[in-house]
């Protein structure tokens, strides 16, 4: 009836920890950290990931900027100072849900190397727990989407420090996973990240089985 | 073999929301706000409670200094200010992890009253997703106790600002469970908070006999 009958849970005395949440999942918790352009498909990416993962039974959580520049960081605006302080805030709670146990989904610009490796450099785990997405496609090709109609005022110039207009973008070096959305389908994005998930140990490959299956 | 074979998860296709977390952690998310002087047991309470439905097989999280302090907030000292921003920021963090289906608990002193109805209201939830915990014991029993010897040094001046001793404590007047820690002992205020979900649908009442079972 309820999950913990089923559950091999091993318990003796103490403070409930990060590991104990884990077990619980059956799942470890770490940070899915989607970077691109505007219109690269970060969000459409980490809400077709969101799914599949939860069909596979998975603890998830997205950040976006939904349920974070309205909320925690409804204090910043975009100098370069809040830039860097939403970043800031964005890793920090980041590391609360891997804490948490939960495999967490950021799915934000992030056009700064460094803003993104101070998010990463906040995991003290000797397993990374950290993944970086390149959510790639060519300005071009996110201009013609433009599913928020940003470009065209950025090009018009109502929208200034506007991130491969008139800011710049810092492609990550060394990405865990790098999907170029101009070419793949984002159910063949989610293949790969789901694949890379399997082949290092971040979850099961029965689990995807699975969600295969229903 | 894994908890997604044997849950009876409906799902259909659309965006992973709440309601599909809470399906899947078979309770719902929910906040308990811990509230009281320094010393009065919150952070014990709250550490014994997380144990508890651990056990119960529910997801949990607990916010203290710990996490807080030293991350997300560590730009944060102790003007007024500054106090208010962290209770706000601890209230939207709180929000997120509901939202995450969580049952997220928060163990501050939380002195003031509106700031915790701050905190409260950002819950737009026609059933109730926030309960407050006022944890009382008197400022004697508390100084008695000085568990991280606060008192002491705030009687010899060298903490200004002192919740109880230089600065006030705005009690709950009407929290959802009021619990007497110098009257009773830890178990029983654990078992008082458990009985009050049950009670009021929070969490399964099977889930407790699973607990004692085990």
């Amino acid at each position: 009836m309820t999950q913990s009958k089923s559950s091999n849970i091993v318990w003796h005395e103490g403070t409930v920890g990060r590991k104990h949440r884990e077990l619980l999942n059956q799942h470890r918790g770490f940070t899915i950290w989607f970077t691109g352009l505007s219109g690269s498909g970060k969000s459409t990416l980490s809400v077709a990931l969101e799914e599949r993962l939860y069909q596979m039974g998975c603890r998830t959580y997205r950040l976006d900027g939904d349920n974070v520049r309205t909320g925690l960081n409804r204090d910043l605006a975009f100098s370069p100072e809040d830039r860097i302080e939403n970043i800031r805030r964005i890793g920090e709670v980041a590391k609360l849900f891997r804490d948490a146990g939960l495999i967490n989904l950021t799915a934000f610009i992030s056009p700064y190397r460094q803003d993104r490796d101070m998010a990463r450099n906040l995991s003290q785990r000797a397993d990374n727990d950290f993944l970086e997405v390149f959510v790639d496609a060519p300005l071009d090709v996110c201009e013609q989407r433009d599913p928020k109609g940003l470009y065209k005022k950025a090009r018009a110039g109502s929208i200034p420090n506007f991130t491969g207009i008139s800011a710049p973008y810092e492609a990550p070096e060394y990405p865990e996973i790098h999907i170029r959305t101009d070419e793949t389908s984002i159910e063949q994005g989610v293949d790969q990240i789901v694949a890379y998930l399997i082949e290092h140990g971040y979850i099961e490959a029965g689990l995807a089985d699975t969600a295969r299956a229903t």
